[in-house]
């Protein structure tokens, strides 16, 4: 049997301020990152995201990112690999200490960002990641893009990996991205957006700007909910999977 | 045999900022209380200070305090108690990774400063500290001002306490510290501490500042690093400890 | 002729979190008080609502606050009123550069939240900010809770004042707010509030919980704008001001 | 008459951290850079530290920094020129409140740190901080690296600038200075130090690290005074320039 996990990322309101459609999100989603404090979230916020993902069973990992709430952490900052092993080490101890005292476990940990695109094309970051995950709690599952620097130094650093693929956006032939800024980075289309989702987990295979088919890796995709419409295809994309006989479950 | 505990607030640097004297406490307490990155000490500090006191044995706690780094978490806040609840859980979280990921063990928890003085007071600010304790890891020992409600909403949270006493400030009838901004409220006498030091431990009395003679626990006692002078004021008073037949030893 | 300020908080958004609705806000304000990024907004948000504020000719005021973005101001903290002194002088001269750089002029300081409610009830601080007002700009209008000390210690630094009253608030005998916490804090009823706002504005005085009419000064009137629901009762406040022949006008 | 002005960054402690020689630098600096509290510095220090430099005579500029007190503003980050330009303006809004409020007046910019590198390299940045500063106050000097794009963008945004040279870094053929990485970046002979200092100010000519002499702007000379030793240098460094007739003095 056939399955994809649906990863979203949650948990990102900040004292009075509310971002995202946690409540929406948790239906859908069979995991979550929630955010550790330094780009988003708070402590409070934490604890009550921590509660809802266990009500709704849905399986919790840490989403650490740059100490940059300004920034929301998307803005690259020259951290050494040795201060990104500090922080992560820091936000997925923090977070876990809540999944902890809610009774929960901690499954896994997807940077966030600026950091997650960092960790993508630099290998000595990537391993800092890894060098962090693996000391604290080797069963982590590491959380990538697919075919990326990072799934790779977490296989090195004797992590499980889940290679990370996106609907609504476009691959190059190396397998990456096309960046956010180019013309056609973004898949606008919803049908051909949940084509190249259902691609991508049946058959292991994408369709590259260029015009070619490359192999992917696809253990988990990324849904997100900001607006009803987000939300309302996440739904349809679960349901599209179902139809074709894949099990949306964690992994 | 009897014997005390000596423990000190460490790890209090920040990023390009240095404070206290670290590696000279480190030999001469037994118990370290390290900084969590909320009022002092940030991710960098915290595995370097970890490192540190597993490499000097000294026993490790955290310390955690209110969100206040330009204040070095002195100033009083008005938390809630269930926001006190989650920025202690965040902070022990943090700091237990670091432990964990240097292969060390969390011992104990004390809060910092402005979080500590008004935990000593207010009943409902200790319980959500002991609360969160407790719902983390209830094998922690919560250290807390000798007599305060601290100490008893630890106990009433199923947690082992360690009762803090002070040799160089003075107490009040009811055994609490004279606030420091009256005229008495330091002993700067170093006998004069050295003496109520050892009386503390020795007989569990302290003579106050109304002239009596009250009883108190004494199972830790904090120790400063602060210049030359606070350092060796503290090796005389583990010598004095050691010349009483009293083992300067965690608990 | 009458007149009244209608005042209201502005840019309280934060980076990629939003909130409030400035837009409509206004519509209907005469004047506005700009957070300076220590409880809420930020550089970018700060010159934004600069801006806005100038294109509906709207009287530009700082609105400064305590250092606790994660408290949203709202958070007592205990600092000393030269920290104050200096934590005003501080976010009143970066808003002012925002005004200067788009070609506008400050009017007015506003202190947020619990620095508002501290400096209305303790005169160390209410003088130290108006202090650190009188030095940067004596100018600049310091708006306070009407009869608190903080009018009190702007007249004394020789700074003109702007007494602000609230329709949907409830008095106690000694011209002070009933405390949020209280069961009768609240007008909910909204022709009540109008009443009150309009006898205040009108015939300077108010009727208390305790049943008695007190004198009040009422130069400023706070409006809000969370949910429709708010703004439409702003607009309804300034309709019903009009009616009466009393016009909305700053200062 | 040849002059030379020698600029220093101050102010940088932070809350209970000290950091720097302050009262050392202000007897040997004409001008002093005070930090703005994002990368260093807090409204309580930029006040004393304000009325320091007013009581030695010394020129005072705004010193600016990304929002990275943890990483001291040293760490490269993405923000956009629009971010940077609300950054600046902000910042040198806030020292400019401490100034004026001591009856003193700001006279110049100069970025710090890692806005500084990159705004010597990339013009959008360059232009970004010039357009700030132009905004704010026409008559402001902006200080950046000599032959700089930050001096370039200065020029066309019609601001005075200063270009800075360093006497203890070495220049490469297009002026720029060797990257801090390299082997051969500083330069730790005092004397040579010294004579590539006094090249620069008489004869506005360097050696390169290819053995090229090449032109330089020399119109302000960074001095440190971190430890003993930095201090005894500058003060070297200026009576080795009053020797040869060139008077330290601000702009």
């Amino acid at each position: 049997m056939m399955t994809i996990d649906l990863n979203c990322d949650l948990g990102e309101s900040y004292g009075a301020y509310t971002i995202g459609n946690d409540e929406g999100l948790l239906q859908v989603a069979t995991s979550a990152n929630i955010a550790c404090g330094f780009h988003a979230g708070d402590p409070h916020i934490m604890r009550q995201t921590v509660k809802r993902a266990l009500h709704y069973n849905v399986v919790i990992g840490a989403h650490p990112g740059f100490p940059d709430l300004n920034g929301f952490g998307r803005r690259s900052m020259a951290l050494s690999p040795e201060e990104v092993y500090d922080i992560v080490l820091y936000q997925v101890g923090a977070l876990q200490a809540f999944v902890h005292a809610e009774g929960g476990r901690l499954s896994h940990v997807k940077p966030h960002g600026a950091l997650y695109n960092m960790a993508a094309r630099e290998m000595t970051l990537a391993a800092a990641i890894a060098g962090a995950i693996a000391a604290l709690d080797p069963s982590l599952v590491l959380y990538g893009l697919s075919g990326s620097r990072l799934i790779e130094a977490g296989g090195a650093a004797g992590l499980k990996t889940a290679s990370e693929v996106f609907a609504d956006r476009t691959y190059q032939q190396d397998g990456s991205l096309t960046p956010r800024g180019n013309r056609n980075a973004l898949i606008t289309d919803e049908n051909a957006a949940l084509r190249q989702a259902l691609e991508m987990v049946k058959y292991g295979s994408v369709r590259t700007v260029q015009g070619n088919r490359i192999q992917i890796q696809a253990d988990t995709l990324c849904i997100h909910g900001d607006g009803a419409h987000a939300l309302a295809f996440a739904k349809r994309i679960r349901q599209a999977f179902e139809q074709e006989g894949i099990t949306a479950s964690p992994l």
